[in-house]
Protein backbone atom coordinates (compact mmCIF):
# COMPACT_ATOMS: atom_id res chain seq x y z
CA UNK A 1 0.00 0.00 0.00
CA UNK A 2 1.24 3.62 -0.90
CA UNK A 3 2.90 5.36 2.35
CA UNK A 4 -0.73 7.43 4.30
CA UNK A 5 1.22 10.07 6.22
CA UNK A 6 -2.15 12.05 6.74
CA UNK A 7 -3.49 9.28 9.05
CA UNK A 8 -0.67 10.61 11.73
CA UNK A 9 -2.50 12.66 13.79
CA UNK A 10 0.87 15.26 13.90
CA UNK A 11 0.64 14.83 10.14
CA UNK A 12 -2.37 15.61 9.56
CA UNK A 13 -2.38 18.64 12.24
CA UNK A 14 -0.01 20.15 10.34
CA UNK A 15 -1.52 19.20 6.77
CA UNK A 16 -4.24 21.26 8.32
CA UNK A 17 -2.53 24.29 9.11
CA UNK A 18 -1.31 24.80 5.52
CA UNK A 19 -3.03 27.64 3.75
CA UNK A 20 -4.09 25.35 0.71
CA UNK A 21 -5.67 23.79 3.63
CA UNK A 22 -7.38 26.79 5.77
CA UNK A 23 -8.34 28.46 2.57
CA UNK A 24 -8.61 26.10 0.16
CA UNK A 25 -7.58 26.80 -3.51
CA UNK A 26 -7.08 30.03 -3.20
CA UNK A 27 -4.79 29.55 -0.62
CA UNK A 28 -2.49 27.52 -3.68
CA UNK A 29 -0.15 30.22 -5.79
CA UNK A 30 -0.17 27.47 -8.20
CA UNK A 31 -3.96 27.64 -8.27
CA UNK A 32 -4.47 30.12 -10.99
CA UNK A 33 -2.12 28.20 -13.23
CA UNK A 34 -3.89 24.96 -13.12
CA UNK A 35 -7.27 26.52 -13.07
CA UNK A 36 -6.23 27.67 -16.41
CA UNK A 37 -5.64 24.45 -17.89
CA UNK A 38 -9.17 23.47 -16.83
CA UNK A 39 -12.01 22.78 -19.52
CA UNK A 40 -15.92 24.42 -18.96
CA UNK A 41 -16.85 22.48 -16.00
CA UNK A 42 -20.96 22.38 -17.13
CA UNK A 43 -21.79 18.71 -16.98
CA UNK A 44 -18.76 17.05 -16.65
CA UNK A 45 -18.11 14.04 -14.73
CA UNK A 46 -14.96 14.75 -12.40
CA UNK A 47 -12.83 12.84 -10.56
CA UNK A 48 -10.31 14.26 -8.29
CA UNK A 49 -6.93 11.66 -7.48
CA UNK A 50 -6.24 12.96 -4.14
CA UNK A 51 -8.88 14.92 -2.63
CA UNK A 52 -7.76 16.05 0.75
CA UNK A 53 -10.53 17.55 2.13
CA UNK A 54 -12.14 18.30 -0.95
CA UNK A 55 -11.85 21.95 -1.59
CA UNK A 56 -11.55 21.59 -5.69
CA UNK A 57 -14.44 18.69 -5.83
CA UNK A 58 -16.63 21.33 -4.29
CA UNK A 59 -15.18 24.00 -6.48
CA UNK A 60 -15.80 21.72 -9.19
CA UNK A 61 -19.56 21.32 -8.63
CA UNK A 62 -19.71 24.82 -8.02
CA UNK A 63 -18.52 25.08 -11.69
CA UNK A 64 -21.53 22.99 -12.67
CA UNK A 65 -19.55 19.79 -13.21
CA UNK A 66 -22.72 16.84 -12.87
CA UNK A 67 -21.08 14.66 -10.61
CA UNK A 68 -17.63 14.43 -8.69
CA UNK A 69 -15.53 11.72 -7.53
CA UNK A 70 -13.19 12.59 -5.16
CA UNK A 71 -10.40 9.88 -3.77
CA UNK A 72 -8.06 9.88 -1.31
CA UNK A 73 -6.22 7.11 0.58
CA UNK A 74 -6.67 9.21 4.49
CA UNK A 75 -9.62 8.66 6.24
CA UNK A 76 -9.24 11.23 8.00
CA UNK A 77 -8.85 13.67 4.91
CA UNK A 78 -12.25 11.99 3.85
CA UNK A 79 -14.30 12.29 7.16
CA UNK A 80 -13.36 16.14 6.85
CA UNK A 81 -14.30 16.34 3.34
CA UNK A 82 -17.54 14.49 4.08
CA UNK A 83 -18.55 16.86 6.81
CA UNK A 84 -17.82 19.56 4.88
CA UNK A 85 -19.95 18.75 1.93
CA UNK A 86 -24.13 18.87 1.84
CA UNK A 87 -23.76 17.42 -1.95
CA UNK A 88 -24.96 14.42 -3.34
CA UNK A 89 -23.28 14.87 -6.40
CA UNK A 90 -20.24 14.18 -4.39
CA UNK A 91 -18.88 11.19 -3.71
CA UNK A 92 -15.59 10.66 -1.91
CA UNK A 93 -14.06 7.05 -1.81
CA UNK A 94 -11.01 5.90 0.04
CA UNK A 95 -8.85 4.69 -2.66
CA UNK A 96 -4.99 4.01 -2.83
CA UNK A 97 -3.58 5.21 -6.10
CA UNK A 98 -1.08 2.32 -6.14
CA UNK A 99 -3.39 0.03 -7.01
CA UNK A 100 -6.61 1.30 -8.11
CA UNK A 101 -8.80 0.22 -10.66
CA UNK A 102 -11.13 2.85 -11.83
CA UNK A 103 -13.83 2.21 -13.41
CA UNK A 104 -13.95 2.41 -18.14
CA UNK A 105 -15.08 5.50 -19.87
CA UNK A 106 -16.78 6.84 -16.51
CA UNK A 107 -15.12 10.48 -16.73
CA UNK A 108 -14.94 13.66 -18.66
CA UNK A 109 -12.16 15.26 -16.45
CA UNK A 110 -9.46 13.81 -13.94
CA UNK A 111 -8.07 16.18 -11.95
CA UNK A 112 -4.74 15.79 -9.06
CA UNK A 113 -3.42 18.23 -7.67
CA UNK A 114 0.33 17.42 -5.90
CA UNK A 115 -0.11 13.57 -5.43
CA UNK A 116 1.56 11.94 -8.29
CA UNK A 117 5.09 12.61 -6.73
CA UNK A 118 3.53 9.97 -4.12
CA UNK A 119 2.98 7.53 -6.70
CA UNK A 120 5.37 5.20 -7.44
CA UNK A 121 4.15 3.43 -10.03
CA UNK A 122 3.04 6.13 -12.18
CA UNK A 123 2.44 4.26 -15.85
CA UNK A 124 -0.38 2.15 -14.15
CA UNK A 125 -1.90 4.99 -12.21
CA UNK A 126 -1.74 7.00 -16.13
CA UNK A 127 -2.62 3.97 -17.80
CA UNK A 128 -6.03 3.39 -16.06
CA UNK A 129 -6.75 7.31 -15.84
CA UNK A 130 -6.39 7.38 -19.85
CA UNK A 131 -9.22 3.94 -19.66
CA UNK A 132 -11.18 6.11 -17.13
CA UNK A 133 -11.91 9.01 -19.94
CA UNK A 134 -14.38 8.93 -22.36
CA UNK A 135 -12.21 10.18 -25.82
CA UNK A 136 -11.80 13.52 -25.93
CA UNK A 137 -11.24 13.31 -22.14
CA UNK A 138 -9.05 15.67 -20.10
CA UNK A 139 -6.68 15.64 -17.35
CA UNK A 140 -5.40 18.27 -15.47
CA UNK A 141 -2.67 17.11 -13.15
CA UNK A 142 0.27 19.26 -10.95
CA UNK A 143 3.05 17.61 -9.68
CA UNK A 144 6.33 18.39 -7.61
CA UNK A 145 8.97 19.28 -10.34
CA UNK A 146 11.88 17.49 -10.10
CA UNK A 147 14.05 19.93 -10.11
CA UNK A 148 12.83 20.20 -6.74
CA UNK A 149 13.14 16.38 -5.80
CA UNK A 150 16.56 15.70 -7.55
CA UNK A 151 18.88 16.70 -4.95
CA UNK A 152 20.53 15.05 -1.99
CA UNK A 153 20.11 17.76 -0.28
CA UNK A 154 17.13 19.30 -0.92
CA UNK A 155 16.98 23.19 -0.01
CA UNK A 156 18.42 26.50 -0.46
CA UNK A 157 22.21 27.85 -0.49
CA UNK A 158 23.14 31.31 0.03
CA UNK A 159 26.54 32.38 -1.16
CA UNK A 160 29.07 34.36 -0.47
CA UNK A 161 27.08 37.32 -2.14
CA UNK A 162 23.52 36.62 -0.90
CA UNK A 163 22.55 34.60 -4.12
CA UNK A 164 20.08 32.41 -3.26
CA UNK A 165 20.50 29.17 -5.72
CA UNK A 166 19.24 25.40 -5.25
CA UNK A 167 22.26 23.26 -5.53
CA UNK A 168 20.78 20.17 -8.03
CA UNK A 169 22.53 16.57 -8.28
CA UNK A 170 21.38 13.15 -9.13
CA UNK A 171 18.50 14.44 -11.64
CA UNK A 172 19.22 11.28 -13.64
CA UNK A 173 18.79 9.00 -10.90
CA UNK A 174 15.00 8.32 -10.79
CA UNK A 175 13.43 6.69 -7.67
CA UNK A 176 12.16 7.04 -4.10
CA UNK A 177 13.67 10.46 -2.52
CA UNK A 178 12.89 10.72 1.66
CA UNK A 179 12.47 14.05 3.20
CA UNK A 180 11.21 15.45 6.12
CA UNK A 181 8.10 17.41 5.68
CA UNK A 182 5.01 17.12 7.96
CA UNK A 183 6.22 13.64 8.42
CA UNK A 184 9.36 12.20 9.32
CA UNK A 185 11.03 10.00 6.26
CA UNK A 186 8.08 11.22 3.61
CA UNK A 187 8.53 8.79 0.47
CA UNK A 188 8.32 11.16 -2.80
CA UNK A 189 9.31 9.26 -5.96
CA UNK A 190 11.72 11.51 -8.18
CA UNK A 191 11.16 11.21 -12.15
CA UNK A 192 12.38 13.12 -14.73
CA UNK A 193 9.95 15.75 -16.59
CA UNK A 194 11.06 13.25 -19.62
CA UNK A 195 10.00 10.11 -17.78
CA UNK A 196 6.52 11.87 -16.64
CA UNK A 197 6.08 12.88 -20.24
CA UNK A 198 6.35 9.56 -22.13
CA UNK A 199 4.20 7.72 -19.72
CA UNK A 200 1.68 10.05 -20.20
CA UNK A 201 1.99 9.63 -24.36
CA UNK A 202 2.81 5.69 -23.56
CA UNK A 203 -0.77 6.07 -21.89
CA UNK A 204 -2.75 7.30 -24.90
CA UNK A 205 -2.46 10.73 -23.54
CA UNK A 206 -1.70 14.05 -26.56
CA UNK A 207 -0.09 16.44 -24.16
CA UNK A 208 -1.93 20.14 -24.50
CA UNK A 209 0.06 22.03 -21.91
CA UNK A 210 3.10 21.30 -20.00
CA UNK A 211 4.20 24.71 -17.52
CA UNK A 212 6.86 24.61 -14.86
CA UNK A 213 4.73 26.93 -12.42
CA UNK A 214 6.06 30.65 -11.86
CA UNK A 215 4.18 33.46 -9.77
CA UNK A 216 2.94 36.07 -11.80
CA UNK A 217 4.39 39.83 -10.77
CA UNK A 218 1.04 40.60 -8.85
CA UNK A 219 1.27 37.55 -6.78
CA UNK A 220 4.99 38.12 -5.65
CA UNK A 221 3.96 41.83 -5.30
CA UNK A 222 1.17 40.87 -2.53
CA UNK A 223 3.35 37.93 -1.02
CA UNK A 224 7.04 39.04 -1.92
CA UNK A 225 8.01 35.41 0.16
CA UNK A 226 7.26 33.83 -3.90
CA UNK A 227 10.07 35.33 -5.46
CA UNK A 228 12.05 32.31 -4.60
CA UNK A 229 9.79 30.45 -6.76
CA UNK A 230 11.00 32.04 -9.96
CA UNK A 231 14.59 31.01 -9.22
CA UNK A 232 13.89 27.07 -9.68
CA UNK A 233 10.23 25.56 -10.72
CA UNK A 234 8.56 23.58 -7.79
CA UNK A 235 5.97 22.37 -9.51
CA UNK A 236 4.63 21.22 -12.72
CA UNK A 237 1.77 21.62 -14.17
CA UNK A 238 0.10 19.40 -17.25
CA UNK A 239 -2.82 19.59 -19.74
CA UNK A 240 -3.49 16.12 -21.94
CA UNK A 241 -6.40 14.79 -23.63
CA UNK A 242 -7.91 11.79 -24.23
CA UNK B 1 20.92 38.41 -37.75
CA UNK B 2 21.57 35.57 -35.50
CA UNK B 3 25.06 35.86 -33.42
CA UNK B 4 27.76 33.97 -35.87
CA UNK B 5 30.50 33.01 -33.98
CA UNK B 6 31.99 30.34 -36.29
CA UNK B 7 33.10 32.67 -38.64
CA UNK B 8 35.37 34.25 -36.29
CA UNK B 9 38.97 32.26 -36.66
CA UNK B 10 39.29 31.88 -32.98
CA UNK B 11 35.92 30.29 -32.75
CA UNK B 12 36.02 28.32 -35.49
CA UNK B 13 39.22 26.67 -34.92
CA UNK B 14 37.61 25.78 -31.28
CA UNK B 15 34.94 23.94 -32.85
CA UNK B 16 36.97 22.08 -34.87
CA UNK B 17 38.06 20.57 -31.89
CA UNK B 18 35.76 19.18 -30.23
CA UNK B 19 35.19 15.33 -30.39
CA UNK B 20 31.91 15.77 -32.12
CA UNK B 21 33.60 17.76 -34.79
CA UNK B 22 36.61 15.40 -35.30
CA UNK B 23 34.66 12.61 -34.74
CA UNK B 24 31.56 13.36 -36.03
CA UNK B 25 28.62 11.90 -34.62
CA UNK B 26 29.49 9.14 -32.86
CA UNK B 27 32.03 11.84 -30.71
CA UNK B 28 28.75 13.22 -29.33
CA UNK B 29 27.40 11.26 -26.67
CA UNK B 30 23.87 12.07 -26.90
CA UNK B 31 23.70 10.72 -30.40
CA UNK B 32 22.51 7.24 -30.08
CA UNK B 33 19.89 8.65 -27.94
CA UNK B 34 18.81 11.46 -30.37
CA UNK B 35 19.18 8.86 -33.47
CA UNK B 36 16.87 6.56 -31.20
CA UNK B 37 14.33 9.14 -32.22
CA UNK B 38 14.66 9.04 -36.04
CA UNK B 39 12.29 6.91 -38.36
CA UNK B 40 13.40 5.41 -40.81
CA UNK B 41 15.20 7.45 -43.60
CA UNK B 42 15.03 5.54 -47.02
CA UNK B 43 13.28 7.82 -49.33
CA UNK B 44 12.37 10.99 -46.91
CA UNK B 45 13.60 14.19 -47.40
CA UNK B 46 15.37 15.79 -44.61
CA UNK B 47 16.21 19.41 -43.74
CA UNK B 48 18.93 19.69 -41.14
CA UNK B 49 18.52 23.13 -39.32
CA UNK B 50 22.37 23.79 -38.38
CA UNK B 51 24.31 21.39 -39.76
CA UNK B 52 27.97 22.47 -39.35
CA UNK B 53 29.88 20.65 -40.90
CA UNK B 54 27.48 18.16 -42.34
CA UNK B 55 27.72 14.98 -40.49
CA UNK B 56 24.39 14.30 -40.25
CA UNK B 57 23.65 15.42 -43.81
CA UNK B 58 25.77 12.70 -44.97
CA UNK B 59 24.45 9.77 -42.44
CA UNK B 60 21.12 10.55 -43.32
CA UNK B 61 22.49 10.25 -46.95
CA UNK B 62 24.04 6.47 -46.33
CA UNK B 63 20.58 5.69 -44.61
CA UNK B 64 18.76 6.20 -47.64
CA UNK B 65 17.45 9.63 -47.42
CA UNK B 66 16.32 10.61 -50.75
CA UNK B 67 17.51 14.60 -50.46
CA UNK B 68 19.12 15.99 -47.79
CA UNK B 69 19.31 20.26 -47.45
CA UNK B 70 21.87 21.07 -44.84
CA UNK B 71 21.30 25.07 -44.14
CA UNK B 72 23.77 26.67 -41.48
CA UNK B 73 24.70 30.62 -40.96
CA UNK B 74 28.34 30.14 -41.04
CA UNK B 75 30.15 30.10 -44.64
CA UNK B 76 33.24 28.50 -43.36
CA UNK B 77 31.30 25.51 -41.96
CA UNK B 78 29.39 25.33 -44.96
CA UNK B 79 32.86 25.38 -47.12
CA UNK B 80 33.95 22.34 -44.82
CA UNK B 81 30.86 20.77 -45.51
CA UNK B 82 30.63 20.97 -49.07
CA UNK B 83 34.37 19.99 -49.55
CA UNK B 84 33.58 16.82 -47.72
CA UNK B 85 30.52 16.08 -49.37
CA UNK B 86 30.84 14.58 -52.84
CA UNK B 87 26.72 13.86 -53.75
CA UNK B 88 24.73 15.76 -55.79
CA UNK B 89 21.72 14.39 -53.06
CA UNK B 90 22.95 17.16 -50.43
CA UNK B 91 22.51 21.31 -50.70
CA UNK B 92 24.19 22.64 -48.53
CA UNK B 93 22.58 26.55 -48.28
CA UNK B 94 23.47 29.69 -46.02
CA UNK B 95 20.72 30.68 -43.89
CA UNK B 96 19.81 32.69 -40.55
CA UNK B 97 17.06 30.62 -38.52
CA UNK B 98 15.59 33.77 -37.01
CA UNK B 99 14.72 35.00 -40.74
CA UNK B 100 14.57 32.06 -42.66
CA UNK B 101 11.02 30.95 -45.03
CA UNK B 102 11.26 27.67 -45.46
CA UNK B 103 9.59 26.28 -48.53
CA UNK B 104 5.98 24.69 -47.61
CA UNK B 105 5.55 20.85 -47.78
CA UNK B 106 8.81 20.39 -49.12
CA UNK B 107 10.24 18.31 -46.04
CA UNK B 108 9.23 14.61 -44.42
CA UNK B 109 12.32 15.03 -41.37
CA UNK B 110 13.22 18.19 -40.02
CA UNK B 111 16.82 17.52 -37.89
CA UNK B 112 18.50 20.26 -35.76
CA UNK B 113 20.80 19.47 -32.87
CA UNK B 114 22.15 21.87 -30.78
CA UNK B 115 21.05 24.82 -32.38
CA UNK B 116 17.44 26.29 -30.65
CA UNK B 117 19.31 27.66 -27.90
CA UNK B 118 20.69 30.14 -30.12
CA UNK B 119 17.75 30.96 -31.48
CA UNK B 120 16.04 33.71 -30.10
CA UNK B 121 12.50 33.61 -31.71
CA UNK B 122 12.22 29.85 -31.49
CA UNK B 123 8.25 30.09 -32.01
CA UNK B 124 8.76 31.97 -35.63
CA UNK B 125 10.88 29.29 -36.10
CA UNK B 126 9.13 26.48 -35.44
CA UNK B 127 6.17 27.34 -36.70
CA UNK B 128 7.55 27.79 -40.31
CA UNK B 129 9.00 24.01 -39.58
CA UNK B 130 5.72 23.11 -38.97
CA UNK B 131 4.72 24.50 -42.18
CA UNK B 132 7.82 22.92 -44.08
CA UNK B 133 6.83 19.54 -42.93
CA UNK B 134 4.02 17.50 -45.02
CA UNK B 135 1.39 16.05 -42.66
CA UNK B 136 2.72 13.62 -40.76
CA UNK B 137 6.02 14.80 -40.99
CA UNK B 138 8.72 14.23 -37.85
CA UNK B 139 10.92 16.71 -36.58
CA UNK B 140 13.98 15.71 -33.72
CA UNK B 141 15.91 18.08 -32.35
CA UNK B 142 18.41 18.63 -29.41
CA UNK B 143 18.69 21.65 -27.51
CA UNK B 144 20.51 22.83 -24.04
CA UNK B 145 18.59 21.75 -21.19
CA UNK B 146 17.20 24.92 -19.70
CA UNK B 147 18.85 23.96 -16.15
CA UNK B 148 21.91 24.56 -17.96
CA UNK B 149 21.40 27.73 -19.64
CA UNK B 150 19.26 29.15 -16.17
CA UNK B 151 22.57 30.11 -13.64
CA UNK B 152 23.87 33.20 -13.09
CA UNK B 153 27.07 31.26 -12.58
CA UNK B 154 26.89 28.21 -14.64
CA UNK B 155 29.14 25.65 -14.07
CA UNK B 156 29.95 22.47 -10.47
CA UNK B 157 30.22 23.58 -7.36
CA UNK B 158 31.90 20.92 -4.85
CA UNK B 159 30.77 21.18 -1.50
CA UNK B 160 32.67 20.07 1.72
CA UNK B 161 31.68 16.18 1.32
CA UNK B 162 33.04 16.50 -2.21
CA UNK B 163 29.12 16.44 -3.53
CA UNK B 164 29.14 17.93 -7.17
CA UNK B 165 26.01 20.20 -7.64
CA UNK B 166 24.83 22.66 -10.23
CA UNK B 167 23.76 25.58 -8.56
CA UNK B 168 20.39 26.63 -10.42
CA UNK B 169 18.66 29.94 -10.18
CA UNK B 170 16.57 32.49 -12.18
CA UNK B 171 15.09 29.03 -14.42
CA UNK B 172 12.05 31.19 -14.82
CA UNK B 173 13.81 34.18 -15.82
CA UNK B 174 13.58 33.50 -19.58
CA UNK B 175 15.69 35.70 -21.97
CA UNK B 176 19.71 35.81 -23.08
CA UNK B 177 22.72 34.66 -21.45
CA UNK B 178 25.82 35.58 -22.07
CA UNK B 179 28.24 32.69 -21.63
CA UNK B 180 31.96 32.68 -22.98
CA UNK B 181 32.46 28.97 -24.84
CA UNK B 182 34.98 28.81 -27.53
CA UNK B 183 33.83 32.51 -27.89
CA UNK B 184 33.95 35.32 -25.42
CA UNK B 185 30.05 36.86 -25.13
CA UNK B 186 28.12 33.91 -26.35
CA UNK B 187 24.62 34.60 -26.30
CA UNK B 188 22.05 31.33 -25.95
CA UNK B 189 18.61 32.56 -25.30
CA UNK B 190 17.27 31.04 -21.98
CA UNK B 191 12.87 29.03 -22.07
CA UNK B 192 11.96 26.54 -19.85
CA UNK B 193 11.11 23.35 -20.81
CA UNK B 194 7.07 24.58 -20.66
CA UNK B 195 7.82 27.17 -22.78
CA UNK B 196 9.88 25.10 -25.98
CA UNK B 197 6.72 22.67 -25.66
CA UNK B 198 4.55 25.63 -25.42
CA UNK B 199 5.84 26.72 -28.69
CA UNK B 200 5.80 23.18 -30.29
CA UNK B 201 2.52 22.57 -29.11
CA UNK B 202 0.82 25.98 -30.40
CA UNK B 203 2.68 25.54 -34.02
CA UNK B 204 0.54 22.86 -34.23
CA UNK B 205 2.86 19.84 -33.79
CA UNK B 206 2.03 16.32 -31.38
CA UNK B 207 4.45 15.71 -29.11
CA UNK B 208 6.10 11.94 -29.29
CA UNK B 209 9.13 11.84 -27.18
CA UNK B 210 10.62 14.62 -25.00
CA UNK B 211 13.89 13.31 -22.46
CA UNK B 212 16.40 14.63 -20.73
CA UNK B 213 19.83 13.01 -22.01
CA UNK B 214 21.67 10.71 -19.28
CA UNK B 215 24.22 8.65 -20.83
CA UNK B 216 23.80 4.83 -20.55
CA UNK B 217 25.67 2.78 -17.88
CA UNK B 218 28.45 0.85 -20.87
CA UNK B 219 28.73 5.20 -21.79
CA UNK B 220 29.98 5.97 -18.71
CA UNK B 221 31.99 2.94 -18.23
CA UNK B 222 33.47 3.57 -21.37
CA UNK B 223 33.87 7.70 -20.73
CA UNK B 224 33.98 7.93 -16.76
CA UNK B 225 33.73 11.87 -16.92
CA UNK B 226 30.26 11.88 -18.50
CA UNK B 227 29.10 10.52 -15.22
CA UNK B 228 28.19 14.22 -14.43
CA UNK B 229 25.63 14.43 -17.12
CA UNK B 230 23.25 12.28 -14.61
CA UNK B 231 23.92 14.94 -11.75
CA UNK B 232 21.83 17.87 -14.17
CA UNK B 233 20.43 17.14 -17.64
CA UNK B 234 22.32 18.91 -20.05
CA UNK B 235 20.51 18.59 -23.50
CA UNK B 236 16.65 18.04 -24.10
CA UNK B 237 15.69 15.70 -26.85
CA UNK B 238 12.46 16.25 -29.10
CA UNK B 239 10.18 14.05 -31.28
CA UNK B 240 7.50 15.62 -32.33
CA UNK B 241 4.87 14.94 -35.55
CA UNK B 242 2.96 17.60 -37.87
Amino acid sequence: MAQNIYDDPGSFEGYSRLRRSTEGLDGAPEWPALRALLPDLRGLRVVDLGCGFGWFCRWARGQGAAHVVGLDLSERMLARARASTPDAAIAYRRADLEHIDLPGAAFDLAYSSLVLHYVEDAGRLLAGVHRALVPGGRLVLSTEHPIHTAPTSPGWVVDAEGRRTLPVDRYSVEGPRRTDWLAKGVVKHHRTVGTTLTLLIRSGFALDHMEEFCPTAEQIAADPALAEECERPMFLLLAARR
